[in-house]
């Protein structure tokens, strides 16, 4: 179970590791919002999102005779390189299972990062069976995507840094919204901003469709999603929320928000016109929350949590959404 | 003339106003470029360019009587918003004069900031004659886009912030390469390295056709551009090297370099890839020199100055180096 002293200890082993991401803002993007917007920039971490901090928390908890034998990952793209990275740098071996249709960008990315690369149906196959046996085979250590203690820790590094940063920028109270999969996340940064800034609320944003941490948050127990594929948002479709997250997600979050796939486009124009940043479908969710819905209080923290975006994607968003990004 | 204690204390005066950005690199594109290439990200600045540093610096160094009379700038674009931005923080009237093609977006930016435009033909009209009517017809102080001591003083702020995270990432030698146009970014940096970080020299970087301090920094003497149009890199289009900003580039910097306007947009598509900051044409050249020129030194820090892009500019961009942005 990820505690506050967990996640602290992460943070000394990420410290000069992992970057420390900037808290941007617009003051022309909280004139269309109508509140004050503040994005906690994951998308600028290494790897290109946050997976990096709990990839990092995982390898560096093992101990040395685990980490020399090697590690395994299954991901659609951003956790298979945060691992890999993190694996390289370790001098740990590392395979990653990845689903064949993720994005080219991070399938080439994870192999160019050093890993080994083994692809797989997302709906023909179970991922979980094939990460098992692999491990099971080559004596590799599992690290899960979310669910994971330490993976947790790692992520709720982004916690701690919010927490300071919203106090330097004289923040009290804010909703924090989270682009939300399994809820490694989520339950990390909730987990570190219930002690550290108690005026800070999380609530998990995630794709019309696939919104099965806010049913899960309202009918009280792990709802699973209809489809497992058929979003822009690939980075953070997950079947349900984790066996570990969900109970600190009920715990300390809520209620989820959903945003259409559009949403996230158009929040992708707007973080490319208003802090210059380049934000993925899935790690934009947050931000189209932020911006598109009403029911938010007047200060709204929220996570750009990935950038792998293809050039052909940012491409058609930029072609459909950059006249007119404001709905 | 600026000195070190001048940055200095426009540092406290920026502390808190303008955003510490960060310094960011990539393992993918070091190995790309064969080199440590690190970016400050200037594009990550409020108003989306270093340009607000020199805006503050130079407005908050005025008296509160000037001050309250107003100020006028002319600019291609980011200089505007910077002094616009600056201005209505700090209460005070702003009139900006701005060349009839710059970017819309540079444009539409500038009255959302609250400035009143004055536009002007770049090649029939004299901005500085229009300024100095505007100026003298108002009550209003002029703040030049570079040949300002309070304006240096302002963007070497990025100079005392690189040779602190210099040293954070070990860096003890390295070129720094600056985007420069008039010359007071890269002046500004210049200073603050000349004393704080003595293994940090800084090259200025060029569009070709547009290489005026280049050649200026070889023939000892300020040479001007035979067009004053004609680069993609609209930022740093300026006649000749700055009065003021000439002297310190000659004392402190170069050789220059020289990119193309196909380098500057190549190295726009890495950025987007492997940084996930959105970098404007003439923000790019830095980039640009650091991953495609041979003759420099095993690490390089480059400023990504500015990130004010029209959405089709960038759209045409990625259409044209995204499927292979390596040349």
């Amino acid at each position: 179970m990820t505690s506050l002293a967990m996640i602290e200890a992460a943070a000394v082993r990420l410290s000069g590791h992992a970057r420390v991401t900037p808290l941007l803002n617009a003051p022309l993007l909280d004139r269309l919002a109508g509140r004050r917007v503040f994005v906690k920039a994951e998308c600028l971490q290494w790897t290109g999102s946050f997976k990096f901090r709990g990839g990092w928390s995982a390898l560096t908890a093992l101990s040395p005779e685990l980490r020399a034998k090697g590690v395994l990952a299954y991901s659609s793209g951003n956790h298979a390189q945060g691992v890999a990275l993190a694996a390289s740098r370790l001098g740990a071996p590392c395979v990653i299972v990845m689903p064949a249709d993720a994005p080219g960008v991070k399938i080439a990315n994870t192999r160019a990062y050093g890993a080994e690369v083994v692809l797989y149906d997302r709906v023909k196959d179970d991922r979980d069976a094939i990460g098992a046996a692999l491990a099971a085979e080559r004596g590799l250590t599992l690290v899960k995507p979310y669910d994971d203690a330490q993976v947790i820790a790692g992520q709720g590094t982004a916690g701690l840094e919010i927490a300071r940063q919203a106090a330097e920028a004289g923040i009290g109270g804010a909703d924090v919204l989270t682009c939300c999969g399994g809820g490694g996340l989520t339950a990390g940064i909730a987990l570190a901003l219930e002690t550290r800034a108690q005026g800070l609320r999380v609530r998990p944003a995630e794709p019309a469709g696939f919104d099965d941490t806010a049913r899960s948050l309202a009918s009280g127990r792990r709802e699973r999603n209809a489809a497992t594929t058929g979003s822009i948002c690939d980075a953070i479709v997950t079947p349900s929320p984790g066996e570990i997250t969900f109970p600190i997600l009920q715990r300390l979050c809520g209620p989820g928000l959903v945003v259409s796939d559009e949403e996230a486009l158009r929040a992708m124009v707007l973080a490319f016109q208003h802090l210059r940043i380049v934000v993925e479908p899935g790690g934009a969710v947050a931000l189209a929350a932020a911006l598109f819905r009403q029911d938010l209080p007047g200060t709204v923290i929220c996570t750009a949590s990935g950038g792998n975006v293809d050039v052909a994607v940012f491409r058609d968003c930029l072609e459909r959404f950059g006249g007119n990004p404001w709905p």
